[in-house]
């Protein structure tokens, strides 16, 4: 330990983290606090973005006191603190561009409570939702949140994610009915509580919720959990154009169905699943249901999705009710951005994401493809459309700067065309390092301005997350 | 003009309001603003708050421009500002304990989008829940929320109001899609947008839905709309015991059945609504459901209800399935409070609010109940049960301070119990001048420290509606 402690001393004395802070956190986590190079990459980049940028030393607490003795010790001695979980983010929101301390919370994996006569539970940050799934199983009780990846639950807050189930469960705003929050001095608060509703105070939980650690560090969660439905049902539905499909799931929508998840793949996105997942769709745009509820309310939603899609051209309607199919499927469309990086060997491949009102998500999946072929790119298209939420995977070659430029032009003006009309510039990966610029458009300079505020009331110091969500 | 000014300065300049001040708001505003007492009166208290505290004028503003430019006058003056509208807040939210100005958005009255095809709407903060619906009656949707009294939608923004529909549809925390917000400085803002969910910075929207008009005034509200449900179907039913209607809901609710309401009334509840309004049913503890679905569902619904509830003890299983008879039904219930006063003429009924969790509820519901009756009081109990939220009407006799003394301390357990399972000191009252006391247990001090952070950030003179929320 000693040795250790002497040898970290001297790189971590180089960044952000003066000694005696790297000496404290030594001292408080043994060799759960790292400076090796490998550990530090390890949490300095995130899934999907482009650049790495570490922190000077990682540390894996253990419990909400550690964590919050990790940050009276950041806070004494102004070293930014960067918080992060599996890692999975998309947007560069566990990056360190300011160097200090990433603080993982994957170690805390406790699920602390679940109360099947309430419906909720209590997790540490670094529980996954496949990790939790599977131990609710016995109980008969699920939690639907699924952004794809095998995210920590406390990641999946901070981000305020949310998926393919959202359409029908919400997001992490609506699942998230509590938070331990460590805040920047290390003080503990406890936000939300375990009745259905409250109005005593302000909303501390949903502020936190979304806020991806500029403004404290959440390290426990109280989530709202679900039965099992009686019968969960998939289908695939083939479209002869991406049109039919959009106007299917607006309709949807619109009338009323309640169906649990609904997703878009386009021409390309299917041809990429068929050859990573070995599916064997027609390759035509297509949309994924499921159908959540009894075995006579689910038969009534699949009919009438049938009824709707058929109208607009759908065909070839494919069940799959038996576990083992339903999680193919599933895993093919989650499988979906390693499908696209499969789908042109070399290239890096940006997902990008906005969500739209349901009512403009034809213009806008159409006005982006027509300028992704228009500009020669190879960028297949999936969504969570039943919320209006749809990602580009832009598949770039790296060593075409060109193509790059061609590909960033499409971006923004995807992102344009999705605020004119009331949308968001991400529906679901956060801002991080990436859509900081587009905040202003979206909220308006005094919208932001208030953000500012609330972020300089509860971190005046600016150490938690720095360079995240925020233009300087 | 000129003659109601000077008449209106030597008052005026009396309160919290400088001559300048209200020289300018007059100017400003015309017969808009005014001292007169009996209106200053009509906004000084609320609904079911015992203590009179008027502000020292009133404004109608007609526009969020015309609200920022009083909020400006306000803030260049150091005016407290205290806004309203149906004055039916029930725990002194509106009243002007530190005087000022009230600002009262009733005529603020506009539904200015309704978009059938997102289902959402935009409505000026002065709107009531039933011209909203009764503007949307016509293309097929409604609003669900419904606190009892036609409040506007400024107002249920402002305290995260919810009601009988909320076990359902949730409460205005979930079905407010953004806000125009203006600030203390008269800054506008908007918060939230038209796509049905974003990840896109801090969640402004919530942190002021709930805020009480602490932090800012809310103008304008998007709100989220639903398709009138093909089939809505009420139904009464009777129990032997409380235990045994309050065991049902538990259960219903455990398994997960989408019922759209389900009310509690006590025995003496039931006694009071038959008298207040004609209604004719046997003197025992009731639920009252309601059922939206389709035909197929609703049945289906139904039967599980009524499986679960005979299983308890329960019985008479009356439905309302004629929009005529579901309709006499609900203002029955709505009109429970005033059934209340009835039930005791000349009495001081204070409307209690708690919610905890539903596997409490039992236990909380049948603990009041004793307490009640071992203190000799009149004290009817309703519930929107299905979301552990239910309120004890107590009916105190205005001249034996023994008695109220009695109502006090009763009323004091049933919070703290609440609270000490996890549970909330007010389900969807707020908190106004009454729940302040509270907050501390429910929130720990860390907790209450961060709103005031949040509060001191974004109203830093603490001109918005002070002497709400926090106690000093």
């Amino acid at each position: 330990m000693a040795i250790h402690l002497a040898d970290e001393q001297i790189e971590v004395g180089c960044g952000a983290i003066p000694p005696a802070a790297a000496q404290a956190l030594a001292l408080l986590l043994g060799d759960r606090f790292t400076t090796v190079r490998a550990i530090r990459d390890q949490y300095g980049r995130g899934e999907a973005y482009p650049t790495l940028l570490p922190p000077d030393a990682v540390a894996f607490p253990q419990t909400t006191v550690e964590v919050s003795a990790i940050a009276a010790i950041c806070f004494a001695h102004g070293v930014p603190m960067v918080p992060s979980g599996a890692a999975t983010s998309l947007e560069g929101n566990i990056t360190a561009p300011m160097g200090g301390l990433g603080i993982n919370l994957a170690r805390m994996d406790r699920i602390l409570e679940v109360n099947e006569a309430d419906l909720d539970c209590v997790v540490e940050a670094g529980v996954t939702r496949e990790q939790l799934n599977h131990e609710l199983r016995a109980a008969g009780l699920f939690f639907p949140i699924d952004p794809g990846a095998n995210a920590t639950l406390g990641g999946m807050a901070s981000t305020r994610a949310s998926g393919t189930n959202a359409v029908r469960y919400g997001t992490m705003a609506h699942n998230a009915l509590g938070l331990t929050v460590v805040q920047p001095d290390g003080t503990v608060i406890h936000t939300g509580g375990r009745a259905r509703k409250s109005a005593a105070g302000y909303d501390l939980t949903r502020l936190y919720v979304g806020s991806e650690g500029t403004l404290g560090i959440i390290t426990e969660v109280r989530l709202r959990l679900y039965g099992i439905p009686e019968t969960m049902a998939a289908a695939t539905c083939a479209f002869e154009d991406l049109a039919g499909a959009v106007n299917t799931v607006t309709q949807l929508i619109q009338i009323g169905v309640p169906v649990a998840r609904v997703e878009l793949l386009d021409e390309m996105q299917v041809r990429a699943c068929n050859a990573y997942s070995a599916l064997n769709l027609p390759e035509k745009p297509h949309l994924f249901f499921e159908f959540h509820g009894s075995k006579l309310a689910t038969q009534e939603d699949a009919e009438t999705a049938l009824a709707i899609a058929t109208g607009e051209g759908g065909s070839g309607f494919e069940w799959a009710t038996a576990t083992e199919d339903r999680n193919r499927l599933w895993k093919a469309r989650h499988n979906a951005y390693f499908a696209a990086v499969a789908l042109r060997p070399g290239a890096q491949v940006w997902s990008s994401d906005v969500c739209v009102p349901v009512s403009h998500l034809a213009d806008a999946v159409l006005a982006v493809r027509a300028d992704i072929d228009r500009n020669r790119l190879t960028a297949p298209i999936v969504g969570h459309v039943g919320d209006g939420n749809f990602h580009v995977l832009f598949a770039i070659d790296p060593a075409d700067p060109a193509e790059r430029t061609r590909a960033e032009a499409v971006y923004a003006a995807m992102i344009e065309r999705a605020i004119a009309v009331g949308g968001s510039c991400t529906g679901e990966h956060g801002v991080g390092m990436v859509k900081g610029k587009h905040l202003v458009s979206e909220h308006g300079a005094p919208g932001v301005a208030t953000m500012r505020a609330i972020k300089h009331a509860l971190d005046p110091l600016g150490l938690m997350n720095p360079g995240k969500i925020f233009v300087d």
